[in-house]
């Protein structure tokens, strides 16, 4: 169970998926990946033909895609880094293809408990809603223990990461006082809005700018409402977009039902993380910085709490493409397959 | 009472001092204003000496700072763009010398309606009850009427103009649910944080760099608590560090006590605002960005309301150190003197 | 001579246009003027549709574009703002039309003395040879004489601007070694690179990178030559990508054709552009800064000469959107029509 | 001989020692290094207490620095991440101190054929004549040979390694044309200018700005012209600062002493890094970028060539932190001890 895995990557044309590469390349327990790449890619041959810039670094090689083609490819483990709509499609193809193959999707095809959340957020078709009953949401501190049997990891969305590695202790432990609300606002570097050109992403469009985007109508918001069990009303998630490469930081609004006192909060953050290298809960006070999360799997979380010990905020902090995104994928593969949480990851 | 307007600049060294100089220098009401230097700066004849890139720009001449020399200046209108502790003794000490004077305080000195508040969050002495019961705050947008007779204008702080104009509509008409609590989560770019070198304003520090800071502990709370009657434990304000130069967008997050619909908010905004050309609120649903008000006096207010009507997200922008320092300043000379609310502005 | 002048721009819907447009709302002898718009833009009806981010600020009326439209507006000058192609037509098109018309053209069609310089490098057709033996380079630095009875000024490229007017000084006194050939490093921001979305100017592209381009073919290559005199194996000029929203330095190596002091060269600069207020020679061995001229028309110049006197670098500063673009042609426009060279660029 | 290292690094406090903390802590061949700290610093007892951003991926213990306990501390190689007076003293106290003790030092120290040029380009005493005589200067694509039985190894400063590797295989062949003068027109990301706070890297005065700085008087200027065997008078090297936290391109200009087609010139510099893994030539015209070396140990390396043959443009590109001065510590390291040239650093 703990031998290499034999892997293979469908897609790896976007950010996450260049990211994705470079931690499967020189990930201790995986033999070289296999790309299996789309339409205008499809002829080529290897990974520096699509990124010159890892001649000397890494290689791997590339074949065009067909569910045959990865389903006969002898890998064990197939990561899909495709569009919603193609991963949706594709997860039940290749496992009908190859009952024995494991799948971690990217996309936000498998992450919804009812089919119909994504099908009206996403105004695609609902997933099949067997295929969709065996999905795991990919997010190994919390759901852990269902890695080592999945057939489909559901890898989470970067939003809902941070904000949920953010609340999920307090609304565990029962903390928050509902009434009040909450409120999410996420702050997001560029990679987190894809590589296709486009007006908004332009630079002279994001250089010195800052905005606010998608109010009210972010297809994250119920990913994240699903796993914290909140209720829409109760609940706000927004999004803006930081003028930097890469990164998140979620600034998370509660009102406590009862006055804590600094260590209390940090002792129950420490204890529900305690054993999981990926998050860090930072000390005594002090707030994470989207720096320090940048190019790593970490997730940072720190809080301040006011002087009446009722008003509560928690900072949560992490790399879009690392623990939002290729870096929790791999970090998937090592709870499907018995590795260290860690593996390939530090 | 038209007529153009004599004045004098104290400070002038720091970024909205510069700013402010710029302004002054190009309005079309105001003579060349004489500019007092304190320091190491205090021996400079003229302000290209102090900014060479103004050099063919503009001219101005400089003397060394005294109570005697600005109140013997044959200035009308005096600012300070001073540090808190030298505003504070020099609005008494320049009244004293000169009964005449009118000032317009850049500092957060005479900003709140109890000296204590200052002195408690400041760390300094708190200001003269006598002074202060006069100090006109200068936030000409809701203050106006005060402006014509006010000798004391405490200019407002950057945060504060942008929280305060974002949700002065909906407070005065009643509109907020309080039991489930404002926040108030404002981003601002690096000018705000001063000219000093120090290491949280080092590039490497800032750049590709985003974090949370003074949790709970900014001056600028109490500033917005006084001016829209809000209690603190109703209220939170955070901010934010953008790798940017100008500009803060504040995201202000509100419930309200009833279902409204989006036009019957944009109209209770536009109604309020009607008749201020430095509030520009967006029209039918768009939001702000800070690329758009950079390098000008204008608030931009926008905002978003969910389906139910009841949960409302309103954005508000503006340049630091336009409407959030020197703009301001101008636009209380504009109030304090009968000129166009605009002259200089546009 | 000096009376208002009516004009209209056609185009103005990229950064350059966009400048000019906020340049000539305010100019003082400028009328409101007219904007033609093309293709899906021909039917919106006045600038604020355009550019919401101007409500407040100014207004100018819309039409579609026609020859006959500009022709019979009323006009005296008409800008064209408008890619290479459009303009190589529509300037005989509109001098037909209208003989009394007088044109600032910001595309290249107009700019070289031989027609076939601009066939070869842009690839399009020659332009017209009588048309563009009436055509003046408008750099008024230096064809100031011809401009008050231009009927076509060819507003000359941002990069050739800056190189031009860094080492026509020395040229001109015939102080340089030819033999040693000239090399001219230049470094410009993204405004430059054009409005249009593709990979090269998306943000993740542009942020933390920087690149040489077009090494060897860049159409401003002829456009130096052109107007320095010098010929192309003397010469080389290259052109990067600076992270930044606007701005051009250059950096320019000349070898002396004998030993100088410092203050020979400082005397030099200053006594060619004397009396041209839209160039700044620095002071005394400071070197110019992109900061400075941003948002500005200004050229900035200095220098460095080592110990020898005999190796001098000249660096040279402008904004690609001002003294590069927009600000040029409103400089060019008051040396038409007989008005202050500032006028409307302090 | 291929044993894992022990090692040691005094100073890592700056951006170097920090890069070099990370790439040592993850070297397969070396044991976990010590740290000896100075001054303020000095009491801190494990590098999480400087770093904590390195919590949960890194750590590493502390000691305060004094030759005699580095000297004792069991150490094989000592890295010297320390101000070039410190590095100047140090090393020839280390040595005496325990002369089985092999050195790296990151200063400019030892860099120098000459004493004296250290002495007058630094303004600091010359370093001792027999110590520098043993020195060799780390640049492995070169000098690799001496590598394996060096005590001292000085290793480069960051524009040296881009300019010597553009360059060298030019002069070895003796393709340039010297009478031209060659020209090193080079840019830097800003954690080459330190980490110390200081006007000139205030987030303010880099963002959004672009500058040259030192010319003629950069202390990197010898180092370059003593490496590649050239005289003062035909090489002119120019540094400015970029808006980015790392990375260095130079761009470099050679007139050739004979027409060469772009495959003999791409030939040429293939044959000279072959079997040298941390140089990538381009391929077939293709440009260096400073995205795909940031984080790297690459130097990446690129090229054009006019029309005529003679006028050659060489593009060096490397990462200033990683193979212009941790990276290639490590690199040294991996020289010195007969380990793979990539070990840990790809």
């Amino acid at each position: 169970m703990n031998a290499p895995a034999r892997v293979a990557v469908v897609g790896a044309t976007g950010y996450a998926g260049y990211e994705l590469a470079q931690l499967l390349l020189r990930h201790p327990n995986v033999s070289t990946p296999t790309f299996f790449l789309r339409d205008s890619r499809a002829n080529l041959r290897c990974l520096t033909e699509l990124y010159p810039q890892l001649r000397g670094w890494g290689e791997a090689p590339c074949q065009p895609l067909s569910v045959e083609a990865v389903a006969g490819s002898g890998a064990e483990v197939v990561f899909l880094s495709t569009p919603h709509e193609v991963s949706l499609a594709l997860v039940p193809e290749l496992l009908q293809a190859n009952p024995a193959l494991r799948i971690v999707d990217l996309s936000g095809a498998y992450r919804f408990r009812n089919p119909e959340t994504f099908a009206n957020w996403y105004k695609l078709p609902a997933p099949d809603a067997a295929t969709l009953a065996e999905a795991v949401y990919g997010l190994p501190e919390i759901y852990e223990a269902a890695l080592p049997r999945a057939r489909i990891v559901a890898n989470p969305g970067c939003y809902p990461t941070s904000v949920i590695l953010g609340l999920k202790p307090l609304v565990e432990a029962g903390w928050i006082e509902r009434t009040h609300g909450i409120v999410a606002d996420c702050k997001s570097g560029v990679t987190g809005a894809g590589k296709e050109p486009k007006r908004e992403t332009h630079f002279v469009e994001v250089n010195e700018n800052f905005r606010a985007y998608n109010l009210f109508k972010h297809r994250h918001t119920p990913e994240v409402s699903d796993h914290l069990g909140l209720r829409q009303r109760d609940f706000v998630f927004t999004t803006h977009l930081l003028p930097v490469d890469r990164g998140i930081l979620s600034t998370l609004y509660v009102w406590l039902n009862g006055s804590r006192q600094a260590d209390e909060v940090e002792a129950l953050f420490r204890k529900f993380y305690s054993g999981r290298p990926m998050v860090r809960v930072m000390p005594g006070g002090s707030l994470p910085e989207l720096q320090y999360v940048a190019h790593t799997n970490f997730c940072d979380i720190g809080f301040a709490l006011d002087t009446t010990g009722e008003r509560l905020i928690v900072v949560s902090c992490l790399d879009n493409l690392g623990k939002g995104a290729a870096g929790q994928a791999v970090q998937n593969l090592n709870g499907m397959r018995g590795y260290p949480e860690t593996a390939g990851l530090l």
